[in-house]
């Protein structure tokens, strides 16, 4: 079948590799002149090309930034779809951007979570996709080839459910993160003194704990030494992550290890936290314990 | 080369295959009759004939229950050991048990976390080994028997650093058991009419998250359903990952994800937490709130 691809960024050249790998026809656009000359499947220099050069019904893969540059293709397009065109937006837009996306566009419109990474280019990810069913099964083929094959891909339910599902499968990343991250550091600072690329090793063959998550610990060991060299006390993101928290107070659901692990995020981005700095004055306050001042810590 | 073999439960009697499958000799002791009829592999009826049969320097590998059940073993090894003999224990032995009891007994003593559980039959476990040098050398073709191989298992540092590993190692365990729980419980809960054994397929197929523990997941939805038929909302267990929470502390190192997951455990042993039913009270007392009344939740 043909794909037309829509944005050549790291992720959206393997989908496209993948895809014409798959045997498919791959026809892709990107704003950037330079990214389509980097691609070894045909590209063209506007959207309006790539929906006049496309046969009918038109499948279309979104692979660009979530939030506006979603919308800002999908108005660019909507004169051109019709309601047997399929869209995927395989970004990581909130499931409810995806639902009012799916009832303003005339075509089929799928939300589909992609997880996996750039590391997924050989082995393929796993695609929660949400939407109507007949788009999923014209998608299947190209879902298949992007996938790490049929088992790694599904239809989660109607419109939203994909990103809602992908939002949750974040939620979870950051906690197991976290956990590894609490784990490592009190064998960091314990009482031993240990090899943490070794005791990664290990645990990948065989432990209970195994996971592609631990062989990247591993491979952050390998990479940057055992005290992870100047890598900072720094996490950036946590848009995923915050809306599954919002989430589960909407409904209710306590989920205490993936809120902790959000608000570590936020911790790691403030040189000082007003919440700490008012403790320590508190303890002056009910206990005459000296305020620790500023130029007494490093 | 000779094991001797101490304790035939579900963990000594896979360690006993595998070492006999590797090619070695095994002759294996149970106090329990029963058990001893149910292996492949040579027996004998008392610890002391062990000791008498075994080819020296001896090679011992204890898989009885930590605690009280390995002083006991120990104390009747005792008398019969010398410092060329080589003991593993292999259980969930506290670290600091462990380095007492390397320190008393005369010989090498290796304390050696084990991780995988009896599903670690076929592909082998993953060992995390503390004690002299020498012992783990001595012992190395045993552990390339036991672990999925020679990157399977290892010394982490001197006696006690192997427990103090797995002890850690079950910690993070905690934490992520807690992450997929709360992930699965929202999509449970959440808002869309969801198909929890296809998540999580679709996620150990290429997404970050996957892991053997998802792949437990997995099979629990498989075998339970989707709502996990009369699973309890009961957790057992708790030990190792209270030691990982206590050391955390004496080093200062925050685990709130740790003990968090730890937290939990204890909270699904208690029908009503004392906590809850104070701030139900407390709700009157400043706000003039209604009591919520024991009968009037079901």
């Amino acid at each position: 079948m043909q794909l037309g691809l829509i944005g050549l960024g790291r992720m959206g050249r393997i989908v496209g590799d993948r895809v014409s790998s798959a045997g498919h026809d791959v026809l892709a656009f990107d704003r950037d002149a330079a990214a389509r000359d980097r691609v070894d499947f045909e590209t063209v220099s506007s959207l309006a090309d790539l929906c006049d050069e496309l046969s009918t019904p038109r499948r279309l893969w979104l692979m660009v930034p979530a939030g506006e540059p979603v919308d800002a293709v999908l108005k660019e397009l909507a004169n051109s779809l019709n309601s047997e065109d399929v869209v995927v937006d395989a970004g990581n837009s909130n499931y409810r951007a995806s639902i009012d996306r799916a009832a303003a566009i005339d075509a089929g419109f799928l939300d589909c979570g992609t997880s996996g990474g750039p590391a997924g280019a050989e082995t393929g990810f796993s695609l929660m996709v949400g939407g109507p069913a007949w788009a999923y099964e014209a998608m299947t083929p190209v879902f298949d080839a992007v996938a790490t094959g049929p088992a790694g891909h599904h239809r989660m339910g109607p419109s939203g459910a994909g990103h809602y599902v992908k939002m949750i499968h974040n939620g979870i990343e950051y906690a197991i993160m976290g956990a590894y991250g609490e784990g490592f550091e009190l064998l960091a600072n314990g009482r031993y003194d240990l090899d943490l690329e070794a005791i990664a090793r290990t645990w990948n063959n065989g432990s209970v704990i195994r996971s592609w998550l631990l062989e990247l610990c591993e491979e952050a060991f390998e990479q940057e030494g055992n005290e992870l060299g100047d890598v900072a006390d720094y996490v950036a993101g946590g848009s995923t992550g915050s809306w599954t928290v919002q989430e589960a107070i909407e409904q209710e659901v306590p989920v205490p290890l993936i809120y902790t692990a959000l608000a570590e995020r936020f911790d790691s981005r403030t040189d000082e936290r007003f919440a700490r700095r008012l403790t320590n004055h508190l303890r002056h306050g009910f206990g005459h314990h000296p305020i620790v001042r500023r130029d007494e810590v490093e």
